[in-house]
């Protein structure tokens, strides 16, 4: 659909003879795109241009400066504009005014920096005192570019600004910004140009192009500033040619109380109800909404104030679904009673509102089921799927106060009081709510750190809301009781003062702000969830497993849709309570029968896991890795345990030190662990496999299904699969001799794949293997020479310089790791052509890498049991976009 | 040249009519398939057959039982060689006796299990007795069967046997067994048979194909004891099928003084030189010879013991030298004047005899220099490299007494009494010699963890003497004067007494035991050592580089051939006296401009290091890497050492304790270290490189020649490298600048390949890369997933369990890591077809890792010094072998 770009050309007028409609976003940048598409099917848009973002990549391949040929061409188009509107650029009569904008491909809120009212200068503000016939309107707008430009254009500090506003409202004793009269503006324009001279030495440009030139470069620069690096970071954005900026004439919401100003979601983003959702105010300009600063009214009430203009949005918002086919995020100005629209794009959404939204879409016949697939962001799923605060437990919470419910979730911590505090304390371990007055792009880091957001100020669109909403943050904004002391560290709030050591709970969903720690519930599936994964599970290819080591999180999973356990880990059951003891009794033994005396008293308790499991699963596949971790994780380390453990077992202290130490090991990570450990002490295996077995055969008796798939973990030759096989399948056979079991056991035997050899040699592994599953976690650990407990020292600042595009662990390395993957599962199948293979790294439940597996001919994927509906929809969406 | 086995044919007779000429050893056994070699070039041997490989294997694969048709056959054997000999098994009055052997296809001396006089019963020992007219002599040789019959067939423990011999001595005053008469012999078989009932509860066999049978049974069993399965591992022997049996008449060297044995090299396996070498007794049995119990006599003097017999063994080594074109090992047996051969194989040497003995032979036409090239043992170069003694410390030392000067070479270290001392003393870090009466196959573990072997009697043809030449291994023998207390754990030698405690030096070339720890010099090296070198050097396709990091060993490196140096770290360097006090600032430095403070006063010892190598090679290439280690290996752990270093840079201790504590990593080996130390504090990469071009430039001056190659470590993703060549890139031109040099240098950028990533993407890293190290010792840590540092609880287990051959950290793993070596030059060349490629693990000087290099095309290897004619001859054979 998109169409290329003219080669050579700089910038896409919109308006009368658009030029830009159909260019691709990555060239005009998700706004300048809208904006022409707009234009284009008739809706009212102030005219204006776009500069391309392959300019923006022009200005850095430049070294920093813009294309010698730009102002010549950005000219002509400004004269269009003159044309169009009758109004001429630096005019003393009616002046040509314009917005400078960012907009890159890929949305970034509240990101990039914006001039507007340019144009203005000491002769044309009073033809636009002349053109408006008011005068305080004119000053108003020109403190307003004097103050916009200085900050975003020369740098200078805001703070000087308002230092001087504060003084003129002192002198004209005015509460509000509002209450200064048109002398008082003018005086401030003075006051603004002299805070503009002190800091950058030269006067406020009185040349319109001027302006214009040292804006478009502003934009350009705003690209690569930390924030939007590192915004791009968090959102895994990349490839991008740079930002677009869009000129585009102004519109006033500011010119009387027949004006306003709004955004609004063409459906509510946060529940994805069928209902305009957004604020507006009268008389004001659109930062005055996304700021937050003044309080706004709810989009729901614009009919009150004007009929036609309600009718017109709900118009609008008829003709951009149908012409988008899914959900708009508009910014409009009613200029004396017109209404004007300023940008669209695609709205962020909840993953509540995505999956309502692409549900009501199909139902209204917008979309099909696939696209509707394709539509929800899978791991946005998680909001779904997280905990709600219990009713019961809230019902005796002490409410503090209720603010605007921004971005649902349930979110408990103590009280952080600006983003670096947050970012500290997370780090540290701490769960903190970032409570601010209002946020800024500043603070992004911090909102991030954050388990949630509060502020005191700013409504449903603010910078805040907006932030949280795109993440799936839980926040509530605008509460207002809430008066907060930086400084202090303390907020107070209907008479009680909290510090930064009090725990509050926040509730995205209703608002509401309660003292401590409120406890939370799992939400109730189905409805339109239980439709996307009907739908999911139709078009998905592979099968979807979880990673779980008790009937509890099994069944939760099996919940969730699992079908099967992918990865059962045994060592977690090691620490439970009383079995440690035993755990530890087998590891300080000198001698193969004292081991098997102290596994004798680990055999029934691991029996019994078994049958919980075999039990909840129900005949679903179980996979169950045998023992993993190095042994030196199940001794202790301080001496009074240690004292205790020797007392136990009736040995001297130095005996169970001197085996402590004799365990330790350089680097753990490559030592004696996973099957080395059943290599040298064969009879660990025995009684697992023996606890294994005797749990199937309980479970038989009990008519209970049981499909056990007994896995050995870091193979890395297939000489240690053979002889372990031949372990395991003599243990299997002498316990079922034993038990005298005439039954029929269907038992796999098969082996991780997490030691780069593994995957070099899967021909010859996989003759001894009914199935493999990649550990990508140890297998990106090794393929990276990665210690991921020791990869806070440079991953971030691998992350920071773009050596790394996302952490490794987080989503696979297709590129490296990937080959590893794609080998093991090519040998291993060209020697044995049925084998069975998935995955039970935690990349199993990231989409990206769901969709890898899926490339590559896995058969499953396994992931926590949080992530089943993730994977079940990225498995889908896996199988329709490689259709 | 080797004909194919006859299909079903399980055995082979030599003698008249000889059937297995040209069957290949492997079905033969060398043994074998050498006596019918030698009966068919006419030299004299007793007739027998031999039973195949192919038959133990079938013995294996029924479970331990003979293949049902074996017997016939073997009866059909005995007939044939009853009439080629007239004579026949269990006759009563001349009776046929045989010999019955183990002989796999590569030997194994002193591994299997041997039972002589097979064939003598109650009633034919008498027939014995008639037809040699020597009863003596018949029932030494009964006894003598029913003791190894009993020892080897039956697993009768031998003490039960030497019990039995002791008092029949005592009874006949017998000092010597030869002492002991007819009568008491006579009394003894009764003994013997006495034990041989109490032990098996049968009577000793009376059927001689009963006792063939047995014995055969028994040969095969020999070939999984576990000794022997420990031999073929440490010689890394595989892929056998097994061991044959030979069978063959008997002839004996103990039938008076007209007859003996003895057991020969064609030339002196020590020293190479031209002349028979070898021991040999008047009247005794060849196992007395090997054994080393009775004192032999030099095969020199055996012209005046029988001129005939000195004249026909010079005939017979000329014409097996002729027939085999190699120094032969023999075994043979005169009996009442006539020479019988009963076995020949290629003579073990040390690899001073492997040099002079290929060199003489071209010299006499009968191998040519490839030939000679492809007979050295590469790895027993070391052995002429390795240091001899010091003359002038020799001269102040304490000669305790002079042995057989068994196998060369210079030894230090404790006494050791036991096999088992010597192993576990070793394996915890003591050097030690183990002292032996003599050595058996039961010893074979502690020999090789001894650094030298010392025994006090046996001679050069004894159990120790052959397994100490075959491993290059220092050896003095029969050292009689040495008195051995085996429960005390001393020696006494001419009036001294040392423990366990003392050390010894042994000089394995001359004999010398000497008292002390004996200084050692590094030998000359010219004459047939540098034509080998030559003629290796002709043939070869590989550069050979060295690993050095110091003038000294440039230069040493260079004296052996090195062609540059392939990696040069500059950690060590760090180490270094005031140093590391620098380096230690540096890193405990809490800014960059406090970093670089510190790294300014590394840069002129830098600087200088480099200048010395540079001068070293003159214009040879120099690989530097860059600092590799993490930053935890250069701080000090104890607290006074922590102390003195706060107080040295004026911070309190806890400072100082902190930043270690912080360095501290999980696992190092995959921590913040390579490149990823230049990506966090680039100015130490910068530090290095400025030393580098600055020494270049010195160099320049002083018109020696440079070749700098700047190597950067632990890459894994292309734009790490991208990232820091263009750093590199950066400060070589500033330094150059700097500097106003105007001079041309030619410096190389590159990267070693030694994470799993690079390898998998190694066509990206090849782009910013003008060459590629394969840095295989990390490699293979990651490949394997084992770190070296730990592996000490699993890998003996695992070489033990035949998991692995070898270690993969001395022997390149050519199946794993070998794949992503050759994956690394595909990928490397595919993007850059010029790229050179080279190796600098360890594994570059392992000639077999080195075939390897030369097949998949690296353009030369990089070892230590000590190993670089090695690699020269190494990189020769894999050029012949790959022809």
């Amino acid at each position: 659909m998109a169409k290329k770009a003219t080669k050579g050309k700089m910038t896409y007028y919109f308006g009368k003879n658009t030029e830009g409609r159909g260019v691709a976003k990555a060239i005009l940048g998700g706004k300048g795109a809208n904006l022409a598409e707009m234009t284009g099917i008739g809706l009212p848009v102030p005219p204006g241009f776009t500069i391309t973002t392959e300019v923006c990549k022009a200005y850095y391949d430049l070294g920093g400066k813009l294309p010698p040929d730009l102002m010549a061409e950005v000219k002509s188009q400004i004269g269009k504009l003159e044309k169009e509107l009758g109004k001429s650029f630096g005019d003393s009569k009616d002046p040509l005014l314009v917005s400078v904008r960012s907009g890159a491909a890929v949305s970034m809120p509240g990101m990039m920096d914006t001039v507007l009212n340019l144009g203005l200068t000491d002769e044309s503000v009073q033809g636009l005192a002349e053109g408006t016939n008011n005068e305080r309107f004119a000053y108003d707008a020109y403190r307003r570019l004097i103050n916009m430009y200085g900050d975003v254009v020369m740098g200078i500090d805001h703070h000087e600004f308002e230092a001087a506003f504060t003084k003129i409202k002192k002198k004209y004793k005015a509460a509000y910004d509002t209450d200064v009269p048109a002398e008082g503006l003018k005086e401030l324009c003075d006051e603004y140009k002299k805070v503009y001279k002190r800091s950058t030495k030269k006067d406020f440009p009185q040349d319109p192009m001027e302006q214009l030139e040292l804006a478009v470069e502003a934009v350009f620069k705003s690209w690569n500033t930390p924030r939007a690096i590192k915004y791009r970071e968090i959102e895994g954005i990349r490839g991008l040619l740079g930002t677009a900026v869009n000129v585009q004439s102004m519109v006033y919401g500011n010119m009387g109380d027949d004006s306003a100003t709004g955004v609004m979601f063409t459906r509510d983003n946060t529940t994805g109800n069928n209902s305009l959702h957004g604020d507006f105010l009268v008389n004001a300009q659109g930062e005055d909404v996304v700021a937050g600063i003044r309080e706004t009214q709810h989009i729901e009430e614009i009919g009150q104030w004007n009929k036609a203009i309600e009718k017109q949005l709900k118009d609008i918002k008829k003709t951009l679904e149908t012409h988008y086919t899914d959900m708009q995020d508009v910014e409009f100005t009613i200029e004396r009673g017109k209404l004007f629209m300023l940008q669209t794009r695609t709205g962020k959404r909840t993953g509540a509102a995505a999956v309502k939204i692409a549900c009501d879409m199909v139902r209204e016949k917008l979309i099909d089921e696939k696209t509707a697939l394709l539509r929800i962001p899978a791991k946005d799923l998680t909001q779904l799927l997280l905990p709600n605060f219990d009713p019961a437990s809230k019902k005796t919470a002490t409410l503090l106060t209720t603010g605007l419910n921004a971005s649902p979730g349930a979110a408990v911590g103590k009280l952080a009081f600006t983003a670096a505090e947050a970012e500290s304390r997370s780090a540290a371990g701490e769960k903190v709510i970032l409570v601010r007055h209002e946020t800024s792009p500043e603070d992004v880091n911090g909102m991030w750190a954050a388990q949630g957001i509060l502020t005191s100020t700013g409504g449903r669109t603010s910078h805040a809301a907006v932030v949280a909403v795109g993440w799936g943050k839980c926040c509530v904004a605008g509460a207002k009781e809430i008066s907060i002391n930086e400084k202090a560290r303390t907020i107070t709030v209907n008479g009680k003062t909290l510090t930064h050591n009090d725990t509050i709970s926040l509730d995205g969903t209703t608002g509401e702000v309660m003292l401590g720690d409120v406890e939370t519930i799992h939400p109730e599936l189905g409805g339109d969830f239980g439709k996307v994964m009907k739908w999911a599970d139709k078009y998905r290819k592979l099968g979807i497993r979880t990673n779980a080591d008790t009937p509890a999180d099994s069944q939760r999973a099996r919940d969730f849709g699992a079908e099967g356990i992918g990865l059962c880990r045994t060592e977690h059951m090691f620490f439970e309570g009383e079995r440690i003891v035993a755990v530890r009794e087998m590891i300080l033994s000198e001698t193969e029968p004292e081991r098997r005396k102290a596994l004798k008293k680990l055999l029934p308790i691991q029996r019994k896991d078994f049958v919980g499991i075999f039990t909840a699963m129900q005949g679903l596949p179980v996979t169950v890795r045998l023992l993993d971790p190095p042994l030196h994780e199940f001794v202790p380390h301080e001496e009074a345990a240690q004292k205790e453990l020797a007392d136990h077992m009736g040995v001297t202290l130095q005996v169970v030190k001197d085996r402590v130490s004799q365990l330790h090991e350089s680097n753990p990570m490559l030592g004696h662990r996973g099957c080395r450990l059943s290599i040298t002490y064969p009879e660990i295996l025995e009684m697992q496999v023996q606890a294994i077995v005797e749990a199937a055969i309980l479970c038989h008796k009990k008519k209970v299904k049981t499909k056990p798939e007994i896995m050995i973990p870091l193979v890395g030759t297939f000489k240690e699969l053979k002889l372990l096989r031949e372990k395991v399948e003599e243990t299997i056979a002498s316990t079922i001799a034993a038990k005298k079991f005439e039954g029929k056991l269907d038992i796999l035997i098969g082996t991780m794949i997490e030691i780069p050899r593994a995957a070099l040699t899967a021909d010859e592994v996989a003759e001894h293997a009914d199935f493999f599953s990649f550990g990508t976690n140890d297998l990106t650990q090794m393929t990276f020479g990665y210690s991921r407990d020791d990869t806070g020292s440079f991953l971030p600042d691998y992350l920071r310089k773009d050596i790394l595009h996302v952490d490794p662990f987080e989503s696979l390395d297709q590129t490296g790791v990937g080959q590893l993957v794609e080998m093991g599962v090519t040998k291993g199948r060209s020697a044995k052509p049925d084998l069975k293979v998935g995955i039970c790294g935690e990349h199993g439940g990231d989409p990206s890498s769901i969709d890898f597996c899926h490339r590559v001919g896995l058969n499953y994927v396994s992931c926590s049991p949080f992530r089943v509906p993730i994977a079940r929809l990225a498995a889908a969406q896996a199988a329709l976009r490689n259709a």
